[in-house]
């Protein structure tokens, strides 16, 4: 399934070749390579490393040293690649791409998990990712101990103002929902304030997101729903104010950040002499 | 050049459609929106947002409100929409998920190109971009007044010490090199000291990576090539230390975490009433 | 988004080109042709023919002569196109094969939905669609009347007895489901027997599929159900049967032969002298 | 060459994946499943299913009971499927969706066929095929004992009245195509009349197409044709009207029906506890 | 349908793009260009070379100074582009790419045509074409005069040595095509004596080829015949034998060399101050 | 990074396949086959021939007589394939396509690259290649011994006469490309006269190409350029006046006939009794 994503950033990265390794080093030199890691975080993307080579050269063997989602040390190995050398120096920068993105994902997001630890309230991502990479942004997000929010526009109902606008209103947007869209969706309504909450709740809406509200007003929101749906909370989150709204009873923390502002994790590739 | 890649952020982020909008909007509803600035910082990728829309509709109208490259403060409206409201809702998001990351880019290159201000060496990318947005990225620097290093592995020969132990030392790699690359290309040499550096230089390199030197031996190294070749500075490079680097007379300086770790621009998209 | 399916058919209807009316037909030659109903039926597709024609030459004028969904008797005309014969002609085949197969399931369902007048009961579609072409068919249904079941395997959660041997009953595999899935998407159960509906309402589905049960059966399912969770009946539905589960009082009927068996709608295309 | 027929079916199917199969089924639970026939029919399209089985999982162990082409009863195995459960369970619903409606032109056809049994004419089909599975539907035609008309616009020279009329009459269109097409192609003309019979006969046609004669009519073609040309009966086909067809002395029979409205053969997949 | 071979001619020529056409020439910069043939010949391929063009950017204007197939001498216009610099710059060497080869192969075409005027015969290509361009090579040869043999594996039965002798003979593998190929094909059997020829008549072949025969042997073949098939001459043709092979009777004459080998025409680009 | 261009070669030959092979030869017979030469030159381009077998059936056994660039008489064995028989038969052409235009290109190339032997002036090829298959063609040319020119418009800066009269001058394009283009590839101009010579020098162009001079011109540029600069001769290039351009002490002459105009070597497959 990510095996077009592989073969595209290898052909962008090799254009008409990796020339410089063709010219210099010989095609049947063999040798083995380590990933390491050279700061602490936690591991996501090794079968993507492993897909990199593989497509590369199917015969290139690689071992894991640590499974995905799993906390490292610096210094630490990750994964050894042995084979032809060829294949693995030309394909050390892509693999490290991938690797070193998915793994700050899912340390950037173990640090938000962390932060409401003891809390019901399960942390989310977005639609906020990167082009092209949707769906293994997710499952870094997971691996980090996040959970996911629609993977698509077609994985959910999420009728948001300009909707509720254009439908005529909150009731009219879910009526209009609920007759037309498959049936194994839930539906959710965006809502800024506890008037259009009770609204939300009246039209039946599975989940609402009570977007950019003060911790306080979440509060009341919770107090209001009383269970009858799902409240995700959403907007404007930072680290500092995590653990006050998970405290308010909401269901759901959606935050933006995850995929769309984080460091790659420090990943090296040593070839072994 | 890239329309695949918008037309595949798009695939990725409706699947099947965007349902939500599909049931809610009208399909003759017309309108226009703003895409506004939420905080200081370089705008990039204005094109592609505009490319997004146009798939999705090619009779959109979108009029751009300030130049690529172009510095904006918070609450600064960048380029609006007009047109068919389906198309507009249901482009939003993969139109700000280009638009931001570009201008995150951007935004971060301009803080690291003041920095060295006043000195002859560039600031250069690497090839530690993002699998698939490669060019966008190379662009984005440019935006932020960065230069690039090469575009993929066919667009320079850059030996490395892999490379060189596999040839055989520095003067077998760049002997190799000659005599099998395209004479269009620039050969550059990876070296670690000071006699790595002598034996590249008689080897007739014409760029030589100083990787992971610090600064003192930089400063050799400069005095020691004389101007028979072109030096970068290379490894753990800090936007603290970057001053004191451009300071020995290299004449480039590249760095990973423009492209790898960067904030997103904080951008919103605001159906005008 | 169905563009590639339009130019994927006429890429196998084509092959190196449509010989014929190369060597007989002048390029320059226009005239206009119409599309013409030999029996009555529900019309649904006329998009994806106007697609076919303006592939081949986006200059073709295409008029509608009624609404998608409409229903047409015999000898009405459902469509002209005018201006040049050769792509007119060159794309007649495949134009017929998309509107005669998307109106042939929405005449069909058209039937079965009339079965059911009277009833909250909905008719809906299943996963037994044609090769490359589920959009299309699921949406003739519902052009038919019908509704749709999830559009794909990521567009709700189905939990069915494979799944729930495998996960180690019903109860954990929707514990498992409810600690991983996207929270947007509802969760379906399919149980065979009253005792398992027991456990599956006990378990939080949102929706149960009652499978090949008989009516009475079902009828007691309602029952036990009690508004707790959506019901769906599913397995060897009849047009002769359909009356009598809808009155039992579930939510939905699915039905595979909707899409997996049908007689297109006939219809030609007629060119005007 | 069916390969990248199997990879869109099942691309369509899961989108971003078999979201309940991951989420229940252990990666490495493994087992087999037999495909089950629930009616009686002939078989065609049992590689299809394997491929999509070996697309999803390469080291999945497909074992066919019964040959291609042959009829089962109700109740009879026809295939089996071994190893990791996860893809078998994923791949099932495209597998028999090939299969079903592969099997059900396949038995169709051999009911036409075996209406003519006894007469040298020969059933054939036409390219009112599903739009992307062509050659699919044209083999399970074979399967069922029925032959090939031309697989597509390019396999042979058809002229109907349209470019008869554009080319000036049968004489003018068959010298136009004498003219330019590849000599490898036999020329069939369409007539309505026998004195159109008579100028395609003259114009040295290889076919020519009765086009909705009436039986009478055709026994006076294949009298006045005398061995010239081929003959080939076509419109309005039903299976009553078959055998008087056959037995006027036409060559071919071509009958759209036997692709473009159909059964599907109803098969089921049962994992072996 | 050659938009796809168009797009990827500029994909393989530009990569990441036209650098120095990108950094020269001001994006807003326009002009005009014409297309200069250096030496006399045919012209085929014009449309490609604007198909290039429109490619880069449909606002250029092209004009075709001379029409397909029409021999032009040296110093003459074909044609002219005009509209943005950039784009015509970009494209100079694909158009020309395009445009040089397939007026080649027509003007090679031609000349070998003028040797067997007044002659029945007709001189065919082969497949033996270059990868990627065979409709076009092939094309290009009825620019020049000349005409098509089948056009892919799929346009015709052409029955040679090896296939007769896996048939178990000339009648048998005859008899095994005409029961499973679809009947709108013609069959070519490939006979190399005499013999072989009165078999392959028997068998009722369409057409013959006579492989490698030498002149009288022809000769006396096309007595044999007697009308009763067409007769292909093949193999070893040169431009000195030609004229009496053709003399022979044979209907037609195919040469491999028309597309295998051949000087590409002296054509130029030249921007016009 | 060939297998696209291999898959397509194959899906133009066979279209809906190769029907006279599936018809006459059973799918199980096996059996060998030899390519051989008809007449004295180089080889390449075996691999190409080995992927196509692959392609059709991964099974095939491929043993080359001869390495990649050796020279081979008529007659000489040159590659044995061996396995089923139908897949050898079906891929015969496209394999021989491929292998006799490499092969023609590689024998033509070296009887350039002999006509300067003991000159250290380098023959190269230009972008005057067949669209589709420019890596294999500069690929042949390498394998003739001959070097490659840049590979696409992205490896290389060729600042020609239209760039320079936009630009406003040698100086300035120079001075563009220097600020702009990445700094690993090597800045080339194009002259025409001593006196742009001069200033191309002075600007600092890596490599400058002497275009459409005379022999005694070049000899002066030689002298002139006093190796500032690397010198490229090109332009009217015929095999009788490639010596006396060696001679003058040129670096490099490039030459568009390596790849625009060449013959096809003779090759032939025989199937092994």
């Amino acid at each position: 399934m990510f095996r077009d994503t592989v073969e595209r950033a290898l052909a962008e990265d090799l254009g008409s070749g990796d020339l410089t390794t063709g010219y210099t080093v010989p095609p049947g030199a063999a040798g083995s390579a380590v990933i390491i890691a050279r700061e602490e975080g936690i591991i996501a993307g090794l079968p993507l490393a492993e897909l990199v080579f593989h497509t590369l050269d199917s015969s290139l063997q690689c071992a894991f040293a640590v499974r995905e989602g799993e906390r490292v040390r610096g210094g630490q190995i990750v994964m050894r690649v042995a084979g032809r050398l060829q294949p693995i120096l030309t394909g050390e920068r892509s693999a490290l791409n991938f690797l070193q993105r998915l793994s700050g994902i899912a340390t950037q997001t173990a640090a938000w998990v962390a932060e409401i630890d003891g809390y019901p309230a399960k942390l989310t991502d977005t639609r906020k990712t990167t082009p092209g990479l949707r769906l293994l942004e997710k499952y870094a997000v997971r691996m980090g101990g996040g959970y996911n929010h629609r993977l698509a526009l077609d994985g959910g109902i999420l009728i948001k103002e300009n909707h509720i606008r254009a439908a005529g209103g909150i009731t009219a947007a879910v009526a209009a929902v609920r007759s037309q869209a498959p049936f194994t969706l839930r539906v959710e309504v965006e809502v800024t304030t506890l008037g259009e909450l009770a609204e939300a709740l009246d039209a039946g809406a599975d989940i609402i997101m009570l977007d950019n509200m003060d911790t306080e007003t979440m509060r009341l929101a919770v107090a209001q729903a009383g269970g009858r749906a799902l409240l995700e909370a959403s907007g404007n989150m930072t680290l500092g104010r995590l653990r006050e709204v998970a405290a308010t009873g909401v269901h759901f923390i959606s935050c933006g950040a995850l995929t769309h502002s984080y460091r790659s994790l420090d990943l090296t590739l040593l070839v072994e002499q």
